[in-house]
């Protein structure tokens, strides 16, 4: 990665990592259609298979043919929503459960499917971002199609219960589905031990190449093509293999699953020292997340008073590069969705700051963060015509 | 590209050609995710538009921010298809026009609009692959929604005469759609001389990487996102962008609309030699495709009395890589349905190779297998328990 940011953005994309740069550099010339039948087409397909085995192993998937290569977490997601749309048309089951802090993509597939008389529940989470269980229970019953609860959130790092969450769903015989996007290579996922259906993996969060993800789909669970066409991917995704990203895809997979814990040791204890700086130098901000249940890596902060597109580019001109929430979402005027759902009044969601550390952080970078952020958020508070005191105190 | 083959695959997948390589390597750098607003966002951001530039001239797109970047041609033809099953449902426009002798991904995504209650007609083409102009007039009325015709066929390099098509579908109000990943880099496209609504590419078609394709949309065509999700594409294509696989595109798109012709001169001439080569040494051949409608670099030849698998097999083993047909279809037991369309017999349609030629196809290597093939047709032929002559007699 280059040297000349201070990259905290990593929820949002991550730098390829060497191993999967060389390796990738070697892939850009195994270019066989792996769908032919000559020695090219087969050589391709025989690395596809070997990566596809790996990133069956990062969520503990016993049999890799139940995980599909796709073009990314949107597109893995979409499926599933397809396969209820196609499903639930001809079903007495068609309500879906999902969350209103999902990715955008969760959010605006199932807003599709109540466009199209579904009925769609989206839960409600507490002041740190867990889903409302009790809620849920009320919302549970035989009519329930699928379930789908993110597995961590990508903004501000809550990691939800989805144990529990499947357990329930699956004694009224609903499907479940998780997007484990930013979970996966930081804490620990099993789809055995959650004992979900499907499950929405991207490979650009693990320090592999955009434009390549997974579904992982249990034997016998209902999938329907997205993308129809060849024969490829047992008729679930059709196009030519993506071999580059596949290829760059197994060998992030194979390294994240090797160094989970120290990587998350490693994020953990310099997102502490960050959070700890910038409570004790920067009065009046609030930590946002479940701190019992926090992905390793995430820091997002609210500073009231002060306008977070402002920080984020006052930070940008010091080379220190973060998010105001999902880039998914940036550009857009509307607050977060999430920290609306976790209670932020607009104005404090407005002034709110990702800060997400991977693999290249170091201390240094910290503590250089922890003395260029003060006098910003100093100056951005002055220039605010209202004072941060108010608007802190006014919050809960 | 390996020298150890003589790849005569080309319809299949291209090699990256070096150029598109070296911009790759660099590229792999260039991670910022370019929805974010920071500096390494906007990055990534202004390769991605520049890309766009070079890919909407070369199929003579004037704006090219009617240009949307898929994951490939396969999700370009589903996200037309999926529009007008969104479309036709609340209209009384829901006839479907297209032809027999489409890629697999055409006649899957028709075939599931058919399932779903949408009037689907696949038009005949002749013994060269022409669509039956006489048919078409008949099929089109005020009922027709949608004509999808593919610019060029893979398997045995017909061109259609879509102008024409384009024509008489606009005639009745219908929106045009043509998949021309097998044309783009091969032949001269306009969007604008063809007047179409939709236009399909794929990028790994012209020494390109897998995995990244385009579509187009004309100001004001109707267009619904496959993939839901981020604003990425102006809410068309949600999901970050693949800056590696865009910029590779862009790269190669540029170069393939500079060397057109050069192209189109030296795979026609070497395509040629081959021709002429089989004529010459292997008795009751047949060549399928248009003569006067033709990709410059595809020769499709049946060889009455040798089975194509095992041609393909046999041509293998001497480092020569073809086809029996589309690599999407390859597996399948069934004979070629474009060479069924053109009224070859399941036997005869059995007994045909694809040789597509290439940017590094040499007379050399074309010489070779002029010289390695007779042999083969020769051994299979004695292999077989009909004699070649009688099915050569009887297929027509």
């Amino acid at each position: 990665m280059s040297s000349r940011y201070i990259y905290l953005d990593y929820n949002a994309t991550t730098p390829l990592r060497a191993e999967v740069r060389d390796i990738m550099v070697k892939a850009l010339d195994i270019y066989g259609n792996a769908s032919s039948m000559h020695e090219l087409g087969r050589t391709a397909r025989a690395e596809i298979e070997a990566a596809r085995a790996n990133v069956a192993a990062l969520i503990d998937a016993k049999n890799p043919s139940n995980l599909y290569f796709t073009s990314g977490g949107s597109e893995s997601n979409n499926t599933v929503f397809n396969t209820m749309f196609l499903l639930g048309r001809t079903r007495e089951r068609r309500k879906i459960i999902t969350t209103s802090i999902e990715h955008p993509c969760v959010l605006n597939a199932a807003a599709h499917l109540k466009e199209e008389g579904f009925e769609v529940v989206f839960l409600n989470v507490d002041d740190r971002g867990r889903v409302d269980m009790d809620q849920y229970r009320r919302a549970l019953g035989p009519d329930v199609l699928l379930v789908s609860v993110m597995a961590a959130n990508n903004e501000i790092g809550t990691i939800e219960d989805l144990h529990e969450i499947a357990r329930l769903a699956k004694e009224v015989g609903a499907f479940v589905h998780t997007d484990a996007t930013q979970a996966v290579g930081k804490i620990p996922v099993s789809v055995d031990d959650w004992d979900v259906d499907y499950c929405t993996l991207s490979c650009h969060k693990i320090y592999g190449p955009k434009g390549i993800g997974a579904l992982y789909v249990r034997a016998n669970a209902p999938i329907e093509p997205l993308i129809r066409g060849g024969h490829q991917e047992d008729g679930v995704r059709a196009g030519t293999y993506n071999n580059l990203g596949i290829i760059g895809f197994g060998e992030a997979a194979r390294l994240a699953a090797l160094e989970l814990n120290e990587y998350a040791a490693h994020t953990s204890s310099l997102r502490n020292l960050l959070r700890d700086l910038i409570i004790k130098r920067i009065p009046s901000v609030r930590i946002n997340g479940d701190p019992d249940n926090l992905l390793p890596n995430t820091l997002n902060v609210s500073f009231p008073g002060a306008e977070g597109e402002s920080i984020l580019l006052s930070l940008d001109l010091e080379g220190i590069e973060v998010s105001t929430g999902s880039a998914c979402a940036s550009g857009s005027l509307d607050p977060s969705h999430v920290l609306m759902a976790i209670g932020l009044g607009p104005e404090l969601a407005h002034g709110s700051i990702r800060f997400s550390l991977g693999k290249y952080s170091t201390e240094d970078e910290i503590r250089y963060v922890g003395e260029k952020l003060p006098p910003i958020i100093a100056r951005l508070r002055k220039m605010s015509t209202v004072p941060f005191e108010k608007i802190a105190s006014a919050r809960s």
